[in-house]
């Protein structure tokens, strides 16, 4: 097979090579395309774009302190431009698994701007002499103030989106809380019979994690804003003059719409990589919280014959082919698996900030792989949940009332009343016979119809306090509690 | 062997067993001692004595609302009292490794008050007529209220500990800082000769990461405070009395001053374990700095003769037995070992967290046993590392001076005076020849004496901007960088 | 407090120390109590003893080799036996986490050794001119090749156990696949009613899985019996007497009688901690088959109003105070909790042995923790869960056959002869009237009573093949399967 | 815009939807495509392509035994052999994270044969008269019996080539040991100098730990070759007829030239998944052994002048912009960062194999994407690691024979000539003087040079036994060691 492509030759310090003619990439990349395979895919785009951002914000400082003619600046701005609205995608290729501390994905950027800005300024690829991936383009850079302070530029829109995603889900899950407040339905720990709650109340407890999950996310934030850009190789600034570096965060500021600032001590924020394991860690917990709710949730819609069935979800696809009718729970396992991975991806997190070494972290890129990876699931999965799952979710309130009355727990209700041992022995009959404690009280004498509509009533055993007399503390009550107290 | 241990017949539910004449806990601690018995030791005692606050506080609320007689409550409230002491502890002794969310080591501390409490009136163990374990100890909690608020009381205290030690080890790095803060001393990026550092910045990043984790550590607290204390076996409060509800959180903030408040959404703080997977992943935040910490120690201190070491830790035990003079780090060894143990039991918190079900998770003993290792680990590991190995640390200035002059780095502060390329190649003669920077650009006739000193200046190559102009900027350097600028 | 402790004076290359004059332990344990701290318990005494192992190896063989006169070699070696009978434990006090790879657990023994031999050869703790911890008891080794050899020593016999604990495991559950050998239970996919299985056959595939772990653990000891005892500080030997080293592996082996063999590369043992890892791997995967039995017994046994309910899983203790005769899943959830803790185990192990470095791992001692951990936890909780969940187990027979009733599974073995759509259409009616499907297809006309116990028979639903027709081959049917093909 | 895409209908049990007309895949592959977007890419293709091979089976065998007409399944035959030539990858779109066990995958695949076979049958895509995906294409299979098979399809060959490469570093490793055979350089434990050792041994070690894992990777095939075709739904094979499932593993082992074979307990391999987690497990200890590696690399070759530098790692690309001449060792970071990921997935792997309930695990998806990357990971990242990294490397000799001359270790080999504390005061002198120790032997009279040569000789100091008297043994040396026994 003959190969037609088009070379040019460029070269560096190890020597020259051939690149493709029709390449915005240069020698950098291409060494670093054939030294770095192991991925079998691109960094993480949304990464490479924020890299641009910086590169944006780097030629608009430069330009603005004469550091940069103003010719050569503008077209690198435009080239930022043109890259950020997704046109030159294709040459963003550095593999996602690299060596060095994101050095070639910084080179990629530098060298496609580079090339593009060439041919806006009507010279041909190739032809740094008239924009230079790293004189020009990488101004005042290293790849240790670029990378990390991309990928914070990369991680905050995401958390921020995730953050409403937790919003949108969390009112769904109030949504059904308010649905579903007064059905009963039987409460179950150690996965075991226990007290009556109400359906609502189930959702509202999943609304409450999510609510904290929200809220932490939206507070960590706080850390990320604070950038390197300006500390070049370690942090110190050296080199970099200092109104290129005063100016860097305003604009980086402005280009972005996020609150950055300037690091008051890049030499940590350089090597230090803590807080990426912070807001891994809070993914973790969304993701423990998001585990325990697929879990409940396929529970719950288990058998329907065999299993709990008091939840219908919506069906989404054809269950089995052997099996008629059967309806899995597909997106509720769906957001299990992205769990799993978002905890998996933490551990490749902690493992890349713990092997810092000195003055940099060599595996920031494996690190932004695992963090942007878990943002996107989470931000991808957690709509489809909510739309395709709990929306649609109904309640077979049959089944309810059968579990409740079935498992005799609502004799627990009449204990203030009756004591322990009575209400444990109509507990006993009512489970043994399968006859409603209710008829069982009746008949018994133990309670009238009224008392017991206003004991078993589902709002008083749900609520704090003693089942019929929700205003009643122990203190009114001195001399015992009478029948008719219940009246 | 003859057993001449002197028994006692107690029962319950499941019939009578045997407990040893003098033992303060009943049956069911028993019982749960012989079913239990995987760990091979008993559950952590801070939670256990946190667990009598909460019996404590019960006793004394119920005391208040009468539904305990005060004669009862001022037993319980006495035998508490000598527990917190720490007097009973070998009679807390269920298993670490329990199934049950709790329960027995709930009911190992309800029979402990108890016994205690009989005596204290004048009983013999075993008289549960005069204070019973459940009806009064235990009155109106469950475990499932009970464990969850104990784990926080017993947590927060670590957490504001372990936060001032985090607050005594930054103090030490910034006394280093201080200590090496003209010191020149090679930056290594990638453990690649890099730029020239200050040795008191080295310390002052530490500073700024562990600045972090106390920061985190400090605000995590927050979400803790919020108990389910009240909620009873579900969450929703069933059978306990509104004025024992209203008031257990105010005892028990009184009592523990801790800023403890009631949830407003009991089932859920109940159910959901994500405050600890939080806490647990910010302890991981902090471990994988002190693992930073702990590697680059180890490096700086390597050798001495086939390493780098420029840092000379103390010694605190000998070295070894073939190698007269060895000094090992061990104490940096100690705390990375601490860190990695920090990372593991977050796997474990997160395991048990995830596998929480519908109203409970039964998985909160041994995600209790995980965090409250960590911190105790963490609080125990860091003064240790800060008293015996970071405050005693000295630098050997020589190998430091040696390292930076060897390395040609210097060099690179002189790049906006000579251009990248005669900067280049006098780093390479330096570097070949052996000879210092200086040497050769006063031979060279590059620069002079005075110009040197002020480029090449300890303070000048640290810090942002062009070494020897720490005024400069580039809009008033056009035109060019005239020698006589430097003078 | 008057401290009435008498104490002995002793040195070292760092200085004096006093030492409690009954303390068998001397200086560099009292050094070493002193500076490893964090753990607040010392290291695990199943690795001390496995040390003493190597120590009596080593006198034994210096004895011979004439290295070690006999009065001393004599007198070591019954200090050895004395504390391997477990009287000196209280003296081997060296904390779980401390730095130095094991250097200071070495030298407890050490020094523990020495001053209990210096006794039986009359003299009196602390004189080592008659016994020396270093010149005689450690003659010959080093930290770096006694601890990996006696961390295999100690993990051997563990492994051993441990697969006789899962043989012991994998009966339990084959004495209950014969005893449920022919009840019909719903088999569930998704947790949703899948098709029909037999009770036995679930018990049979953990037996199954259980094989597996057992064989696996058992094959893996093939490359811990490979250990680097000869190889001194780094491997090479160096110092060690040729004899001595030929003759360790011998001696040892004899001793423990595990087939310890002589490493042909012992720089690789010494450095190398991967055999740990893949042990660790392995102890984790029996995890995750045990965290899966664990919660399909809790599943399976859960409600029983509310719940599935098939199981019946013995009471070892008291449910809730609350609800009268609630059994919860105890022991299963002990077994969930030890599995957790493996997994989180292996977390530490493989950061453990990640970070070794050059010539030695110095945090074998944090590894040979979680690793002796796991072990110690799978030894104990396996058994409890045999003998006080698994063996005693029953199952609701009526419940079993309620849900397969109920779910219309049985259909799916019609649709060989009445065609999908059929069996499809019985199924629907079956679950929607509640009635057993049987009485349909006899109302029906669809199948003879004879036909209809052929077809459905528990033993022709749940193995290979079309139910009814277990000879029957797709060849032999061509041209349609009649109905009296049945008969 | 307007959408000029041609459309078709399909339907299923949950209604119609439009396709596009030039799509292979049909309406289960659509709802799937809308139900599953987390991930953003679909399932892993070599999984894909092992579902193929079992469909491939499923045909030649229900072809042969006359389930299937032979036009039918000659045609799908056909329809597979294209799509394992890589054909139609653009249809197999079914995203990574999906729910259900992997149905959406298997469906995705049955229908793009489905579709391809009516194309080649002469009809339109969409006309299922003709083949249909599930009664033809999925005839007597199940998700639950195809996708574990397939799995491991996908796996053992992946297994092999890793075994094969790994066997290629190992390969390489020997070569450098015999490169450097000879040559001295300095041992080094907890980073700290220690004894020589050989250059080469290092290298040897190495190949020692990889002829483990791949050992180790090898003989776990065993157990993945045991598959659960056959077994339909829950495993136990109803309605799949019997000469079908004798024949399926046959017909899968000639397709696929890999030893698999049926199980005898279909049930177990259809909801176990622990096979999975022991293959990751191994992969882990494969992963710590190469970042062990990694680190050394680096280590070895840090500086140079501010480090170890006794490597000299290949240039593959530029490394600094500010630093001239810096090299990176960028190869060995990426071998380290795919270790990470290898690590962080066998928690993947780990959490979604214990999460598998009764008949089936269902996020077995997420397991089998997570195992293969990690397989696709190692298999590209170890060649890359060993041509551009390993096979090019050289050793600075000088550096190598500097370090042990300074660091005073080889005074250790004349400890049984000169004693402990003779052997001492040299070692020191040797360091601090930074004069060879050869010269103060000799200049003190200590050794004649006849002597040094031989007791300080590379091969001497760096094999078991006494430097210079390598037969030497204890009992040899009776009476001492005399000078001229030296010569």
């Amino acid at each position: 097979m003959t190969d037609h492509t088009a070379y040019r030759i460029e070269s560096d310090s190890l020597g020259s090579l051939s690149v493709p003619q029709d390449a915005y990439y240069g020698i950098h990349t291409a060494r670093a395309k054939d030294n770095f395979r192991a991925g079998g895919r691109p960094a993480n785009l949304l990464l490479l774009l924020a890299i641009v951002r910086v590169k944006q914000a780097a030629a608009e400082v430069n330009g603005r302190i004469h550091a940069l003619p103003q010719k050569k600046a503008q077209a690198i701005l435009e080239a930022c431009r043109e890259i950020l609205e997704g046109r030159l995608d294709a040459h963003l290729i550095v593999d996602a698994y690299q060596g060095g501390a994101g050095t070639s994905s910084n080179m990629n950027v530098n060298e496609v701007i580079a090339n593009r800005s060439i041919e806006l300024l009507g010279g041909v690829k190739g032809d740094y002499s008239i924009i230079h991936p790293i004189d020009d383009v990488n101004l005042h850079q290293s790849t240790n103030d670029v990378y990390p302070t991309a990928l914070r530029i990369a991680v905050i829109p995401l958390l921020r989106q995730l953050s409403e995603e937790l919003a949108a889900l969390q009112e769904a899950f109030q949504a059904k809380e308010r649905e579903y407040a007064d059905l009963l339905r039987l409460g179950r720990t150690q996965l075991m019979d226990a007290l009556p709650i109400l359906a609502g109340q189930s959702f509202g407890a999943c609304a409450k994690a999510t609510a904290r999950d929200r809220w932490r996310l939206y507070k960590s934030e706080e850390r990320l804003r604070e950038i390197n850009i300006g500390g070049t190789a370690v942090g110190t600034g050296m080199n970099a003059p200092l109104d290129y570096i005063y100016a860097m965060a305003d604009v980086l500021r402005e280009l972005t719409g996020l609150g950055l600032y300037r690091s008051d001590f890049p030499m940590d924020t350089t090597q230090n990589m803590d807080v990426f394991v912070e807001v891994s860690g809070l993914l973790k917990a969304a993701a423990v919280n998001l585990l325990k709710i697929s879990s409940d949730f396929r529970l719950l819609s288990s058998g329907p014959a065999g299993g709990i069935g008091e939840y219908i979800l919506p069906a989404v696809q054809a269950g089995s082919s052997i099996m008629p009718g059967k309806v899995n729970p597909v997106i509720a396992e769906m957001l299990g698996s992205v769990a799993m991975r978002v905890i998996a991806n933490d551990t490749a997190v902690t493992l890349a900030a713990a092997s810092g070494q000195l003055e940099l972290n060599a595996f920031t890129p494996v690190l932004a792989e695992a963090l942007l990876e878990s943002l996107e699931l989470l931000l991808r999965g957690v709509p489809l949940f909510r739309e395709r799952c709990l929306s649609s979710l109904t309640l077979d309130e049959a089944r309810c009332r059968e579990h409740v009355e079935r498992s005799g727990v609502m004799a627990a209700a009449t204990i203030a009343y009756l004591g322990y041992d009575t209400a444990s022995e109509l507990a006993k009959a009512a489970a043994a016979s399968g006859r409603p404690l209710e008829q069982l009280l009746l008949e018994g004498g133990w309670m009238t119809g009224k008392q017991i509509h206003k004991v078993l009533h589902p709002l008083e055993v749900t609520k704090p306090g003693i089942p019929g007399r929700s205003q009643w503390t122990v203190r009114n009550m001195e001399g015992g509690l009478s029948q008719d107290e219940l009246e």
